[in-house]
Parts: structure tokens; C-alpha cells; sequence
């Protein structure tokens, strides 16, 4: 039997990118299945009452270096984005889209976000910044903005996200095996121990 | 050479507990020496902008299970105390002037205060639960009053918060290796790795 993680997150997170660069690894090892589940982290933030970490000036200045640390640990490149943080509603639309309309490409495009994110930063809030990002990574951004405002694209994702509040989810990344939740890529050891429990 | 951690601490966080429960251990395996840095997590929220994280509902549920999944993985008793959260000023008022003029009581006054917190809950926050506490443990009630209204005492809480607050701290626990600062009982691994390339 196959294990599932469910993995929800959003491309303005950090701490998702890096929980996105570990996570197929973790699948392997754990010969699990993992369920993406893109959502808009400032959604979760406006219906919990949560903050990003960086309206705490200290706390902003440290989780910059705590995340260099395990981007060092996991031996992943990793820039905080000098645009951070960006409103990512068009991109996550882009997300949710990708998979319900071209479920082939999804992961390619959350790649491509992502790297454009935190690993080579650009201004994802740029439009131009965004058409170049799209088109390097071979899709057409004509389609992309048709994709963003279809109405059952924006439907999903708020579905997603009013889920995800609706399950506990206070910030990005969460993960879920079965009814157990855990938050933060820091936590994938303990999700690495619950898909072994639940083969 | 033996490498040093600052501990920061108080006695209100119970992630400050587990780690106290951990760092005899890291420090025996490290060779390293614990400095103890009882300070007041009140003020340092006031001074920093931070808040609890009980302060978002969802986050203070998740918290609840990730605290418990820490204790089990660190095989240490914990029971979230139903008084959570008191104000803490006369406990580590306590702490700090068990440090300055009795030394040698410090670790079982800190030990006595985490037990009956974390370990067997009582509401530190009433009188009569506090003077059971430290006649239990061999404290005299009437020592401990004056202690506490040292202004010796008082001057030195606030001036190892401030002196917290002034490096960067946000919360607690949180740890020092030098000018490198760690922030959560999670992060212990990073608090061993960075003693062990201090040595």
C-alpha cells in the first residue's frame, strides 16, 4: 500500500520552495504518493489571523538565516528574493490551473516559478518579469493570462485554500498524512516517519 | 577548548522545557558548557512585536500536537499546563536571583519550576500553588519573596532581556554558539553542529 502526503503550499514561500526541493526524494524513500496542493498562503493568513514571520523584524532577520542553513543542508542553491514578499494570486491561479487544465506541465511550472523565486530571483509581481519566466520555460504567456481568469481556475483555488483553513492550516508549508498535520519544511522528518507508519 | 551555548530562556515556554530537558545531553556529548540566561519572554515580545503563537488559534492546536511529537521523540514527559499562558515575572524573577545569590540552587529551582509547568501542572500564577511548589523542592517561601523583590534581582531580568532583545532575540527559546543565534527547541541540531565546529 501507497501512502499519501499532502502537500500544501504556496510559490511565495520559502520555506515551501525548500520543502518542494525535498520532497520527491522523500517520496521515494517512503515510496509515497504526494498530492500537490497549491493554495494562497495570504488567504490562510487572512482567515486565521496568522503573519507572515517577517512583520517581526527579528524574526524576519533570522529566519533569513535559518533558511540558508537547511537550503545548506539540503544542498539546494537558495537567494531570498529581494522582491519578498509578493502577492502571489496570479501565480497560484497559474497553479491551480496548470492542474486541472494541463496536469502534464503542472510540476514543470511550479519548477519554473519557484526557481524564478528563490533560486535565480526575479519580481514575480512584474508582469514583464512574469512573461519572461513563462516563456523560458516554454509557456505561452497569451495562454497563462487566459488560464489566471478562468473562473473555475480562481474557483479551485479558493476551494484548496478554504480546505486547507477548514482542516487547520495556519501556514505554508502544511503537510497532511491522512488526519495528521504538520507545519513547516522542518518538520518533514516527522513526515518521513508517518508515511513509514501508514505503508 | 570548550565551546559555550547561551541558553535564553523562561520558564513560561514549553519549548523552552524541552530544550532544557535535551541540553544536559548535548552538552555532555559536545563537550560544550551551558551559560544559563534566564530572561523575560513578556518583554521580549513587548520589545520586538512578537506575540505567542497561541495568539492564532490554528497555530496554538498544531502547536499542542508538535510539542507532544517533540516529547515522545525526546522520550521526556510534557502535559500542556491548562493555566498556559501565566505571566511569569516572579518565576524567573526567581530564576535570575537564584542565579546571582545562590548559585548552586539555580538548576534545581529552574528543574522544580519546569516540573510543576510541564511535567505535573500546577498554575504557577497562584500564591499557594507556588509556595507548595518550592517547599516541595526545599525552597523557604519567605526567602524566595524577598529574593524576588531584591531590586538587585529585578535590575538584572530586565537587563539580560534587554541584552537579549539588543542581539536579536524574538522568542524562546533561544540559543547562542558565539554571534551564531538559534532560535526554537528544533533547532538543536544546528546548536550541536555549530559547538562541535566551535571546539
Amino acid at each position: 500500500m501507497s501512502a499519501t502526503v499532502e502537500f500544501f503550499f504556496d510559490v511565495g514561500s520559502p520555506a515551501s520552495y525548500l520543502a518542494w526541493t525535498q520532497l520527491p526524494r522523500l517520496a521515494a524513500e517512503t515510496k509515497a504518493t504526494v498530492a500537490w496542493r497549491p493554495m494562497l498562503l495570504g488567504g490562510v493568513f487572512k482567515a486565521t489571523g496568522n503573519t507572515s514571520p517577517v512583520n517581526v523584524p527579528a524574526k524576519g532577520r533570522w529566519m533569513t538565516d535559518d533558511l540558508h542553513r537547511w537550503a545548506r543542508r539540503y544542498g539546494v542553491p537558495f537567494s531570498l528574493n529581494p522582491s519578498f514578499p509578493i502577492n502571489t494570486l496570479t501565480l497560484m491561479r497559474g497553479a491551480a490551473g496548470m492542474q486541472m487544465r494541463h496536469a502534464d506541465r503542472f510540476l514543470g511550472y511550479v519548477d519554473a516559478i519557484y526557481r524564478a523565486m528563490f533560486e535565480s530571483p526575479r519580481n514575480l509581481g512584474d508582469a514583464d518579469a512574469l512573461v519572461a519566466t513563462l516563456r523560458e520555460a516554454g509557456f505561452d504567456p497569451g495562454e497563462f493570462a487566459a488560464l489566471v481568469a478562468d473562473p473555475e481556475v480562481k474557483a479551485r483555488l479558493i476551494a484548496t485554500t478554504e480546505e486547507a483553513v477548514g482542516r487547520g492550516v495556519f501556514g505554508a508549508p502544511t503537510f497532511f498524512v491522512g488526519e495528521q498535520m504538520f507545519f513547516g519544511q522542518d518538520r518533514l522528518e516527522f513526515v518521513r516517519e508517518a508515511l513509514l507508519a501508514a505503508t
